[in-house]
């Protein structure tokens, strides 16, 4: 089927999924495979005009999706469902597009979202896994599940986050409001949850690293609290690997 | 750690795990990297001396293992727990060694076995997966699960499965039993679950394609029966590919 003819200026919202592991993150990056890069150069040569490709949030290297959310703004005579079938037809295997919807110009991926779910894995047994070792962070070490819990339990709500922002960070406000965070166990594997209005640069990394240093024992559970007064950088834990993070969704 | 004085000849039992992707298969091979082949690499290196490393059975290239079984014969000083330790270190991240145990000289990983489990994972949904692409085969039709229920039934038990086995198998008899035949369903993805005395070349995959065959409904239920009369080889569907199957378990 040949390409519709072109027409005036529309814009589609499109859930991405992918697997992070052969990306340097979801950024335009000169010189490097990015997820975003990819993206703008299949839709590029798929719409035959420049495409940019708007994002909800960087995710870093490695990290994967499952539900991350761009918007672009074309010419186009496809319909959605159209484009979705296309783009995924031209896409590597670890990029996929789970849903293309038409929407208004004034849609913006990243102004017009609430908030964001992000769930972290973790393998917890003696031995690492050949078969998880992409989607997962492996603590040999013990984890106290109840330890875990009350610690997460006390990061609901509105917080400053400052202890856990990177420090290259470029925002006004280190604030920010979760409304859940979760720990579900399904035999050796833990998954962390977190849901809320806004996360900072490697925020759920470096607060799964500071779970895993209590959690290990190696911290007491009232580190969160004082971590969140806000407390100082120095007493975070090394920020978790990116390979056990996943961008769930993007809520708008 | 220096590694203790070799001494009279042991025999060690391997559990591994390994994602397939990235290999030509479990079996040595000339000029292509395959699981045994980097085993027996490592493995000579860790124990200075040259190791034979014999499987439970061959994988194909792409398939992958949870619990693949191996023997090896060694004059290593070596106790299991370090043996294991020490082998995950050098190890890529694709393979693992899950369980190593001391057993006697007469274990055989292939003729000890007295069967094995092997789990296909079918994601049934129209939309591809970029996260669950290297695992899963993603059938965009739907499948009608009882259908499939009933067909993988009349699998259970003593069959002659001639149909199921690649034409270039060395065999000397296509009659095996199925103790089980087991569909498990998790939103849309599917987990297809074989246990029995014994699997021929491609069993799994040509059972898994002729299924799919009939769940989508371009053959009659009725036909797994006919196949297992054996039928012939023409009416089994295509054969599902590699990346869906795992070994999940060796039973001694």
């Amino acid at each position: 089927m040949p390409a519709p003819p072109p027409g005036p200026l529309r814009a589609f919202k499109l859930v991405l999924e992918y697997d992070g592991t052969n990306y340097a993150g979801w950024q335009l990056q000169p010189g490097a495979s990015t997820v975003q890069g990819v993206l703008e150069e299949r839709l590029g040569r798929l719409l035959a005009e420049p495409v940019r490709v708007h994002g909800a949030g960087r995710t870093d290297a490695g990290v994967h999706a499952l539900g991350q959310v761009a918007h672009i703004h074309t010419h186009t005579g496809f319909e959605a469902e159209r484009l979705r079938h296309s783009l995924n037809g031209m896409l590597p295997r670890d990029v996929s597009v789970r849903e293309v919807e038409e929407v208004g110009l004034d849609f913006h991926a990243r102004f017009s979202a609430r908030g964001k779910t992000y769930t972290y894995r973790i393998l917890n047994r003696r031995t690492r896994s050949a078969l998880l070792a992409r989607q997962s962070w492996h603590v040999a070490r013990p984890l106290e599940l109840q330890t875990l819990r009350r610690a997460m339990d006390l990061m609901i709500g509105e917080h400053d986050f400052a202890a856990f922002c990177a420090a290259n960070a470029d925002t006004t406000t280190t604030v920010r409001t979760l409304w859940e965070a979760r720990l579900d166990v399904e035999g050796d594997l833990l998954a962390l949850t977190f849901r809320g209005n806004g996360f900072l640069k490697q925020m759920v990394r470096s607060v799964v690293g500071t779970l895993v240093k209590i959690g290990v024992g190696d911290a007491e559970g009232e580190l969160m609290s004082r971590l969140l007064a806000p407390g100082p950088r120095s007493l975070v834990g090394p920020t978790a690997p990116p390979q056990g993070l996943v961008l769930v969704e993007v809520v708008y």
